[in-house]
């Protein structure tokens, strides 16, 4: 297919009035446009999704952070989500625009740098933690943006958001370990300062209280998201004095020190101990057995952010989309 | 909101003066600095991505083709890539722009858009395959470009690469496992169509060769990058009439599925039968043993990708720098 510049060379003009022939014909001379007019049709040249925006001369980029990485705490489905998040918004015909920036307040003057001199015109922000300051800046600042989860720990939301329903999650999985015959099933999880800790911990906890489980004692709070810290906290459930006999941990790297530790006692996960995980990160086909998780619709989620930040209603109540996370049953809670 | 020329006027200099204060403020006098940054203020401008046309130092974005994800296949490393291509790039005051675009040659009007609309003003190629289409394109149309890696199977490389020495890395590997008095190791690499994997696959055989040590029926070409292809690879190693005492694999995918196979076999991974990867991924560290694997200098890469793309001699010979991996040596080859 004949591109942009083709076009341009074969009428003897500039990319930028091919665009305008396009999108805005009335800025041409009649016999410039009709030259250019025939040399889209000659070359079959059909404007692809991003030749929309050319019209204003300004493609919209969109801001994302682009999370520090280190040692013990990887993003484990990032590179799935940035995919997603390019194709949907290549769809609008925009593009994202990656940048670093300091976490928390400090890193506010590059967003406000970004934006102000208009190279982004919004952000999708993620990695969202408690009390963020980031989505109140940019609410008090106007400037668009949407979160790939919500601000814990705050009465009301300051600003749209997409998130998956980790409560629901955790729940779902208790559930189908007691559905697999277990009466005993421990949580690990973060510290209590995390809101989406809480959210996943109180999940797990009102589904065994719904379905008469104990819950007392059963609730570890690893100090941080890596793989000894999982195995530090499956190893305080197995050395009570009643052990349980099935662990929730609300990521897969918790889940996966778990699994390391019984692996390391000559527990059979998936038939002595049952284990699940969140996030169907990659590690978590992997393992032996395979984890079962909690798997984050990832384009839904891509598509749905885009869609409120493109979308005209900002201005109005804030969006708020709740997604529901999809049971990935594997070797780790059903054996054979 | 003021104009550009409003604040050029009101500060009475030229616009590219305004345009220097902004963007080279270097370049002007103290005094003349200090008057257009008051006129700036007082007139409340924020310069707007217009502006970049009237700078001679533009703010530059790089284009970055993020690589689709499909399930067996994840870029186990490309979130630390991605923070590290960006803060080289920040450094000199550009910024990374994401895309999608389909793979080989259909991807390139794509590209041609993008540079063609000004949007990017370059490319780092990623994921580069054999007979990559992209590099010897770009080249043709002027486009500046630097790959991280090598387009196997060319005489002489298209234009400026980084890239990571997997022979090197391979041969490392293998003399770590001869030090540990493995006397049989085999080798899990891809099809032959590979020349990364044909070069890895070198590496290990050179150094086997130099050592003394067989090589003849030792080599599995796995038909892709999955846990279960290196399952099946180590299975075959291990099913011969002499089997393998030590297996180099030619990714962390592979090996992490040889591990499983070894698991599966009750065989004990680092006493019984050692395993190296390649990538030190997430993954390394969390199965039991922890994988030895060759490390890749992620933020030299981005570092020196970023320095050859914004250097001054693209137009001179080619650039190609081959960087060393780093052994981590774990349980998976030496135990204890």
């Amino acid at each position: 297919m004949a591109t942009l510049k083709q076009v341009a060379a074969h009428a003897d003009v500039s990319v930028q009035t091919v665009s305008n022939a396009l999108n805005a014909p009335h800025r041409l001379r009649p016999d410039t446009l009709e030259r250019v007019t025939r040399s889209i049709e000659l070359l079959n040249y059909r404007p692809n999704r991003n030749a929309r925006s050319l019209r204003t001369s300004a493609v919209e980029l969109i801001g994302y952070c682009v999370p520090s990485w280190h040692g013990g705490q990887a993003h484990l489905v990032m590179d799935q989500f940035l995919h997603a998040l390019c194709a949907a918004a290549e769809t609008t015909g925009r593009h994202i625009l990656l940048f670093t920036a300091p976490a928390g307040a400090d890193g506010m003057s590059v967003y406000d740098d970004l934006h102000a001199r208009r190279l982004v015109d919004g952000f999708v922000l993620s990695q969202t933690e408690t009390h963020d300051p980031r989505h109140g800046w940019l609410k008090d600042q106007r400037i668009p943006f949407v979160s790939f989860g919500r601000v814990w720990k705050e009465s009301t939301q300051p600003g749209p958001y997409v998130d998956v329903d980790g409560a629901g999650g955790c729940a779902m999985a208790t559930r189908h370990l007691y559905d697999g015959g277990r009466r005993r099933i421990g949580f690990l999880g973060w510290p209590r300062s995390s809101g989406l800790a809480e959210d996943r911990l109180a999940g797990w906890r009102d589904a065994c209280v719904e379905l008469g489980l104990p819950v007392d004692g059963l609730a570890v709070h690893c100090v941080e998201d890596t793989f000894d810290e999982g195995a530090r906290g499956a190893a305080s459930l197995l050395d009570a004095p009643e052990p349980v006999d099935a662990i929730v941990a609300l990521s897969d790297v918790l889940a996966l020190g778990a699994l390391r530790e019984l692996n390391r006692r000559g527990l059979a996960a998936g038939t002595e101990v049952a284990l699940t995980g969140f996030d169907d990160s990659p590690l978590a086909s992997v393992v032996s057995p395979a984890l079962t998780t909690l798997r984050q619709p990832i384009d839904l989620i891509a598509n749905e952010l885009i869609d409120i930040l493109t979308g005209p209603d900002l201005s109005e109540e804030p969006v708020e989309r709740l997604l529901q996370p999809e049971l990935i049953v594997r070797g780790s809670s059903a054996p054979g």
